[in-house]
């Protein structure tokens, strides 16, 4: 650990000198930055955990960043038998985007698509004490053979299906949530980094409002906005957090003697949860053996209204 | 199964009398209508077949039909570290879009949001024998500090990247294959017909270039073309095949004692390779105790300029 | 379901003439039959939720029933990073054996084989409350290196291994528990009672002191003491319950119309576990179409002090 | 890597003075030392390759070393329904043990408890071009009720059982093959060196009659032959290879830099197929970045038969 990385540091916060550690990973004075994101939960049953959860990946692929993608998705929670509504195991995604009508077009596309053509299925709202609703009318799939009937307290609709019945529960809940809360594990090897990564990643999905909705919820290739070189980029490689180039550009914020970063971003349905995700995260990297330093990224505070900064979460 | 079984079905063909058996389940006679498609075949690799995995599935989620999805797609082989360009394990998948130019785009947005981000991962050309390829300029993400290298014969691109670098071989091979393949397993109970599908799919993915983009491979909801009460749908439920129905409409197809019915539906690289799909997975699904009948699903050979005979098929 | 099922029940106690249903399903009124049984419970940790799993899955295997395994056994948990003593995913492992010496000897062997050698591992006392304890004196593998450490309040022995250092809590809570609890599905097909045994497996395994010894927690071949026709044979075919013999042999307790039965074997570290097991088990089965009915298995209460009525649980 | 690794290579072969690198790592020129052993392949079949798979891994549990266990046992292949003699998704195990007898005990008592037992299986000879045969008289467990068939070319008995028909075929082919080939891999950090060794295990395990028996396929705490110490152990840790004991102990053979070791150990049938594994399996650890050297276990070539040097096969 040099001083120059210091130098780097886009913390506007005046540095006092004290020095963070966590598991004897220096911490750097710095912030994640992170936006307001509509969330809906969806929570879909099935006659077994296995078939649950192939429905939910469907529904959540092709969802890493709103940037390139129709939503944010990801697994949040697994729910036993004895929890769910309708007695059988269940898998609850989150579904993000900034923008609420187009959450909604979304909810409906991967709810019609990848759930309800799924074997055994239903589809329950995971946020039933939301105040806030948005209505999915996917019922009239049924073509007029549908009707509307109860399972536990929930007002669900049965639409027949060449499998037997769907049933929906069509409000679905939705709140005004926490997305991009990120952080940054750099490690002596990809492989360190990475396990570091994996473990963060198990620690934060084991609170039940969190998503990382990249794949395995570990992100490789960081970008920063725009490009130095292609004007018609919107976003590239985040190069100066490229250990490749750490010895060829100056300005590098690689520390010495680190091989790979790893970012963790972590969608959530309230600041606290993400808080306690991020928390959670960096205790469980910096218990691996080989990581370097911990990091976040930001935009020097300008574009998001989300700030987490890393010395007091830790 | 009574005889009012053959009065519903849709085949035009002289029916001669003589009923087709697989394994003592009656086949119908009748024929599956499939649609030409661009299928475009990315090779993932990474430093884990797990890894590989991941990628794939993020790459291939919301993909389940054009209808309502970007593409259609779905993992198609497996490779093992001696057989992949860069002596890592791979998973193979495909990409599937009627429009040439719709399908480049789904490439490159799924190639830059769920394989780029994932950890440790590579991009090769999965059909390098291919005479047609499109290019993904996917190296711009490098902002200049990209390079063109070669692994084993692959001309790739170096993008570097915070977890290290990405590699991807730029050409991507495309076929004009078969979209569509299908039939449909009915049996005495949802258990029952499911168990068929998960057996027929199992059979149907051995095979190299096939993929069932469906969760799981299975679909529950079959669908008709419009609606007969809401104008506005474009596609509502296969009332004709709904067992909850049976008793309730006319003309209904579902045979007696018959409570679930399940359809698979295969996209190829060629006709050859879904007639043989169709093969494998109707026997492998008429192995299962408790199916009653295979059918399948067309549309009176109006739309779709394949056509597969069950009775030849089988 | 016809009255003969009835005469041939073994339950000992005055038939009222009123019977009992769960979601429509016929529940025999009869009473499963269980042991007393030690029961060790360890929990593994590493530094990924998958490789604790992996160590967990060699530890338990060929565990399935004492009659022919060292111990029967099986993961009875998965413990999130914020609740394991060193912060690291986890499962828990019951292993289960009547003789305490015998399940001591099988605790220390699979310990030392099938977590020792484990990648990242470590382990502590899955039952710290418990009031015995066994110790498994494994330290001496470190020849001398091994030394005495802490992990939060948990004392271990930490020994240098070729990986890094394992570490280990010696002293292993056991309780006197029940083994043996069970019941019966009785399916239409095949794949629909495996569906319903599934679906109660995964309510039984909910709960966290519970096991299903078996391979997947589901008994395809149940037997009886003894044998009709091979003097030699301690336990052979329950012929009685064996679907393909029913109209070959008198006396059979198959109902109509059933294809097959699987059974589902619970041990618990109480009585009051276990039978909520078997009541939220036997409620998961019966959701799923096409069960006919459930029973249990007994020796007539001639060998297990533990009655376990079915309609007292439902 | 230092000089003094050299004086402390245990290879009695003269030392030319030329190092072997493979991609840049250091292969010790040192010999694995492996030993005789008969091998029994049981093919197990079921409905879905998961049920498979389940029943294979409960019978290949607790089966690690055969100086704990009562066999060594693992996967060796997966088989394709259209591949299987029953047209269903298949796992291929492997059986190990040096005495022939013991070994058809461990066969009998593993098919009985964890094959017989599971859901859907079938259990055929996985080597039917064996020259010599096992017969494991399972269909006793009928009590009479059981009855010769055929699948395919296969001469099986059917055995009534609760779920239906196991049927088996009852010849097992055996051969003499090679135990305890192995390789050691040696890394900056326990998540590098993890990561290279399962990287090798996917390799070795992609040929079809090779199996590794330790928990993930990899070793974390390899032992030498008796105690410094503690007289009454037979074996304890391998200190000389104890990354933590490097600095306290003289005769380490720790290279400098070196965090974890772990050891890959390969049972195949034939020198051959262990030699291949050997090779495919070093090279896919030495594509890891952070591998800072190879080495082999041997006992001075005392014990085992066979040798594998390093340098020949890399």
């Amino acid at each position: 650990m040099t001083s120059s990385d210091q130098n780097n540091s886009v913390n506007e916060e005046p540095n006092t000198g004290t020095k963070t550690f966590c598991n004897s990973v220096l911490i750097e004075d710095t912030f994640a930055e992170a936006f307001d994101g509509w969330m809906a939960s969806i929570l879909i049953t099935a006659s077994k955990r296995d078939l649950a959860e192939i429905a939910a990946l469907s529904a959540v692929g092709f969802g890493t960043s709103v940037i390139g993608c129709g939503a944010e998705a990801g697994i949040s929670d697994y729910v036993i038998p004895q929890k769910s509504p309708d007695g059988r195991s269940g898998v609850t995604i989150l579904l993000v985007h900034p923008d609420k009508k187009q959450l909604k077009e979304q909810v409906i596309e991967r709810v019609a698509e990848c759930i309800l053509t799924a074997p055994t299925t239903a589809v329950f709202n995971g946020l039933p004490d939301a105040p806030e609703k948005i209505p999915i009318k996917i019922h009239y799939f049924g073509d007029g053979f549908e009707y509307q009937t109860t399972v536990k307290d929930r007002k669900v609709w049965a639409i027949p299906v060449m499998g037997g019945e769907f049933l929906i529960e069509e409000e679905i809940g939705i709140v005004n949530g926490v997305a991009g809360g990120n952080f940054f594990i750099m490690g002596v090897t990809q492989s360190t980094a990475l396990a570091a990564a994996q473990a963060a990643v198990e620690a934060v999905l084991s609170l039940d409002e969190t998503i990382c909705s990249f794949p395995g919820g570990v992100v490789s290739s960081g970008s920063k906005v725009g490009s130095l070189k292609y004007k018609f980029m919107k976003a590239t490689t985040n190069h100066l957090f490229c250990p490749t180039l750490r010895d060829r550009i100056s300005g590098s914020r690689v520390p010495d003697g680190v091989r790979a970063i790893y970012e963790i971003v972590i969608d959530g349905t309230s600041y606290d949860v993400v808080r306690q995700a991020m928390h959670d995260g960096i205790h469980a990297a910096c218990s691996v053996n080989g990581i370097v330093k911990i990091s976040a990224g930001n935009y020097d505070g300008k574009l998001g209204p989300h700030k987490f900064y890393l010395r007091d979460i830790v």
